[in-house]
């Protein structure tokens, strides 16, 4: 008998049920707006050579790479995250990488899959950009219905023996009381990426043009408003960039593992 | 029998210590670091015909006005504050004011005190300014020895029948990563101004020159530091100021009542 309450249930319900469809190929695009309330994730699936460094690496830099869930090698079910996940079809686009070249974009690893892969689930904005939009901010990327700008900043992560590289960032301008606001409730979310890291001058961390980011797309920055910074979960696909892995496996951008956990699960406080 | 641990009880001690010595004339300059870890408080003191509308206008205004306590009018004993307090006589310094002139500055209350007097308690930032010292934060008024530059900001409060005007903010600089960090930590301290109401272009806020403090002394703004805004205690002295009223009673600037209250209790989670 499953004890929680109502409410839980039927987020938990809706999850597997974008979950199914994406399985079956009925849904292919990117997951934002899908199962609204349930944590979506990304993933990192590498081989169980690079795995434990890897996880030495997310828990040196908790702010670009909160894990959510770590699998035991070649399982590809994740019980605690939604009770029939199956990491090999449930994203509706995978990235697989070849000594760091993108060798497929598949829908299903089924023909991929080795026993010796570890996958990492990792939190993700969505979240707290949820607990954003529910307190009345503008999200500009979402109102400008463009994917969230990001930026290789010069702020140094933690690194491991093999891996190290800058802190990337995501960034969303807003007005400086909206930005008090977004601190306060992202310091709840310390599972997906919790405070911003810079805000205001954005030469102050590296970044020359804010009008051109390394990964995604520009926003308008009104005037009076400041860019307020994230860590970013592009960070540890960044950091695995520059050691060029036999093998790897990452959803495609945009393309989440959506979650039956919900994101008010993950609010501290 | 006292239940309170011993660390609470040699705070309280030490406050009591302190005001004592204040009553007997011993300490007549300003409270800045006199039993630390104990709340400072704001004092207003009105005529009962005003007091009510100041309660509603605090209940309005929290940042700039949280209300620690109220008295019963005539009374200047605050036990909930501290078990010996004298309101006429435990704070260094007073400003006796009459139809919105100084008409004098003494140590001691007891030549004017009335039947009618109703007194507040508001909250200090210098209760979250010890939070900040305490995770490393230069507090920049601090450490060059100056007194909190505060600026008339275009803020309106909300106003009463009575009492109306502007926000007063005081300014801390730093950089961008300790404001995030200051933002975390004032939250938690609702009871003295809470969260900042800005950061960044103080011409956002109405503030022409940041050199040019209408209270307070100016501060050294280093390059790459944002300037941050918090509601001020001066807010509800200068909205008292505009009505002008027959007589009523502050503290001298900086001469705070010490109470027995830890800071700590005032933090939420």
């Amino acid at each position: 008998m499953d004890t929680r309450n109502d409410t839980f249930q039927a987020l938990a319900a809706e999850a597997s049920r974008c979950r199914a469809m994406i399985r079956r190929g009925e849904h292919t695009g990117p997951t934002a707006g899908l199962a609204p309330g349930c944590v979506q994730a990304n993933l990192m699936i590498l081989p169980r050579s690079l795995a434990d460094e890897f996880l030495l690496f997310c828990q040196r830099n908790p702010k670009p790479c909160p894990v959510l869930a770590v699998t035991e090698p070649g399982r590809y079910d994740v019980p605690q995250m939604g009770r029939d996940i199956d990491l090999r079809n449930d994203v509706p686009r995978y990235r697989v990488w070849r000594n760091g070249e993108l060798a497929a974009e598949p829908a299903s690893l089924t023909d991929f899959w080795r026993d010796d892969l570890v996958s990492f689930l990792i939190g993700c904005s969505f979240s707290f950009e949820e607990a954003l939009l529910a307190d009345g901010i503008d999200i500009r990327h979402i109102s400008e219905g463009r994917n969230v700008p990001m930026y290789r900043s010069n702020i140094p992560t933690a690194g491991t023996a093999r891996l190290h590289g800058p802190l990337v960032v995501s960034m969303r301008p807003m007005p400086a009381a909206d930005a008090i606001r977004a601190i306060q409730i992202t310091s709840r979310f310390p599972a997906v990426h919790g405070a911003p890291v810079h805000l205001g001058d954005p030469a102050l961390i590296g970044i020359r043009d804010i009008d051109r980011p390394d990964y995604g797309d520009p926003v308008t920055i009104r005037p009076g408003e400041l860019p307020v910074f994230w860590a970013c979960g592009v960070t540890p696909q960044s950091v695995i960039d520059t050691v060029k892995p036999e093998f790897s496996i990452t959803h495609a951008p945009g393309h989440m593992l959506i979650t039956d956990v919900s994101n008010i699960r993950l609010a501290t406080l």
